[in-house]
């Protein structure tokens, strides 16, 4: 595993990369938090680009270097659009990013996901209960331990998902980002808890799918998933404190963290505090 | 009818209730308000979950113990989703809130709507134009009078909605909402009057389908369809006027109005100002 | 040609209209920013409703005075919607605005686009990319010149759509405005340039599609479809700048530009700097 000190490297690299390029990271996502996946990819220095229709998510997959895909509010047409422009990513050898929403709620969303084992996603990020459900469903994890999820929310701690998001990496050989009030990351070989954050992260919709939104931005970089899944979840936490500090209620931290997300500097993003350590 | 008093120590209950449980209130709502909705459940101390596909509508309907159904921006898919979900509602036993956005806009909405007759919502949540003309289509209201739908507008006066608020009341047993300048709540026995908000209300999109979503919350809730009703129009109320004090336009409107649901106390969204009387 | 002086007597004329009459303007627009075109479309006076299904829009087209088409993120039922939508908007003279975001993008998009041309919009809004493609695809420029669309955006300067633009307008006889850093509007006869703005509509979603939807308000005024086109530009490069000068960050100046559309007087909008001469 690398050193913290070339991690936080990798991390800057891929938040500079994404200021000086302006990335277009087309998504497939939710109608809840849409808006709010768009804006937050917009202002980490991306471009957003969203769409429901097969051949059209087969464009962005092969228009984009990275594409995310967040299964929310699925719609009949999913289930055509959603293997169809995983399989495409996969070909071409693009990255891409899973966000599980709500993972057990529904056949379709079951069957989709169960699909996507084959495409490896580069890079997945949830709450504590998707990661150990996926894990679960994917059979990747010897005893991944039991998945409680309830509607969108987890009811389970971040380190109860450590064994889920680690056997996850190793399987996709990508990252994995598992969401609480310490972040992990993984990329099987190495963990990482990134800290900061906000409770006003939780009393808004949409925290969590823009940072799925926000690590397929970085991932269309040269850096390594695992740095780029760093790079979103450090922008995240940094910006959601920074905005706690300025605000007391939701609406407002909504439009506070925005803002931050917008003025993170590559170095303070990398500069977000961290531990690190062997997985 | 209950005491004045008594209510309002309902109203507080429900408020209290939801912000030591955290409750979540599934729902099937349109894409143009959708956020909002989510945003102002959890504002108010609940928990928001969306989806669009009829198994999915089921699961959550069994999941929590209230929905959301809005019939704002109907899809193809809401023909199954909506008849089952309400269906599954009905069956269980569990609340449920209608807002019947738009009627008389396009076959598929009023052939929805008349279904809807034969699983009785827990609460009715609309304009008055809306209101009279859902009771006319019920044909619960001996006279409701013409309904003047414009769009998803209201043309008409809360108190022309008397008439069918409590015939509607009266045939589901439940509770009806009326919004406007003042808004009327009643079960068909008691009629409360509750004042404030504000008329930027009128100026942002969303105001009333997140009333909607926000009296499904509260409805998850021990107390009675009616101090749930009234909880949810006591906060709006309380936090439309709050939120109008601060600001003189309506982009600040809707992040000012958000902070102050976050902030209402049960106590004071029970004190909020309301007239009461026998229907 | 009108006189500058004129012009600007009927793009306040129009602003005027919609304060005075509230006019509800429909539209079937996408997903990722419908909730920002129906705020900034009340913000300005008017009146918004948002539908999917081929009843509604023919609904919507005979109900309002302009209806308002962005082709952002398609469903599949779009297929029968859009189309008769049209149809219905041109067998009744009704005006519309059409929004050809992403032109280019998918089979069924290019389809949409191409039957549109028999229904000739009102006005139609595109960045300089879009607006080039879509006079390749209607064949009405002899030399449009290439277009590169990337997703969502463009990557070309608004003067290069010039000839395109004016040739549109010329086949539409109504009014086409191309949004950069100046915009321009034409009705083939007269070009203006329209100053203001702000590089943080660039920052955030839905700056284009909301001017599509607010032109879509002032077209339902008496005025020309070019002084209605130049009320949504102005009123947009007015905004802009006013909120640019509040706030150093995109969350705050989504909030600023909306409160900043509500705040703009007629006399305002139509004083906003542009250059005027002849096409």
């Amino acid at each position: 595993m690398i050193s913290k000190q070339e991690l936080q490297q990798q991390i800057a690299e891929a938040a500079r990369e994404v200021r000086a390029t302006n990335p277009m990271a087309g998504s497939i996502t939710n109608t809840v938090t849409i808006n709010f996946v768009a804006n937050a990819q917009i202002a980490v220095g991306g471009s957003a680009a969203m769409v429901y229709l097969p051949d059209e998510g087969e464009f962005l997959a092969n228009a984009g270097n990275a594409t995310y895909i967040n299964v929310g509010t699925l719609l009949p047409i999913y289930e055509k659009t959603l293997p169809r422009t995983a399989k495409a990513l996969h070909d071409a050898g693009k990255r891409w990013v899973l966000d599980p929403v709500a993972i057990g709620i529904g056949d379709m969303r079951t069957k989709l996901l169960a699909q996507f084992k084959d495409y490896k996603p580069t890079i997945i990020r949830g709450n504590a209960s998707e990661i150990i459900a996926l894990a679960n469903l994917w059979g990747v994890a010897g005893d991944g331990g039991a998945s409680q999820v309830r509607g969108v929310d987890s009811t389970q701690a971040v380190d109860e998902a450590r064994t889920a998001a680690v056997a996850l990496a190793r399987y996709t050989q990508g990252a994995v980002a598992v969401s609480g009030e310490v972040d992990l990351v993984t990329d099987g070989e190495a963990v990482a808890y990134s800290k900061g954050g906000s409770h006003f992260m939780t009393k808004i919709t949409g925290s969590g799918c823009s940072l799925g939104g926000v690590c397929a931005v970085y991932a269309t970089t040269a850096q390594t998933p695992f740095a780029c899944a760093m790079a979103g979840v450090q922008v995240y936490n940094l910006a959601g404190a920074r905005a706690e500090a300025q605000v007391d209620a939701p609406g407002s931290f909504q439009v506070a963290f925005l803002d931050q997300l917008y003025k993170a500097t590559p170095e303070d993003i990398a500069a977000n505090p961290f531990d690190y350590e062997e997985a």
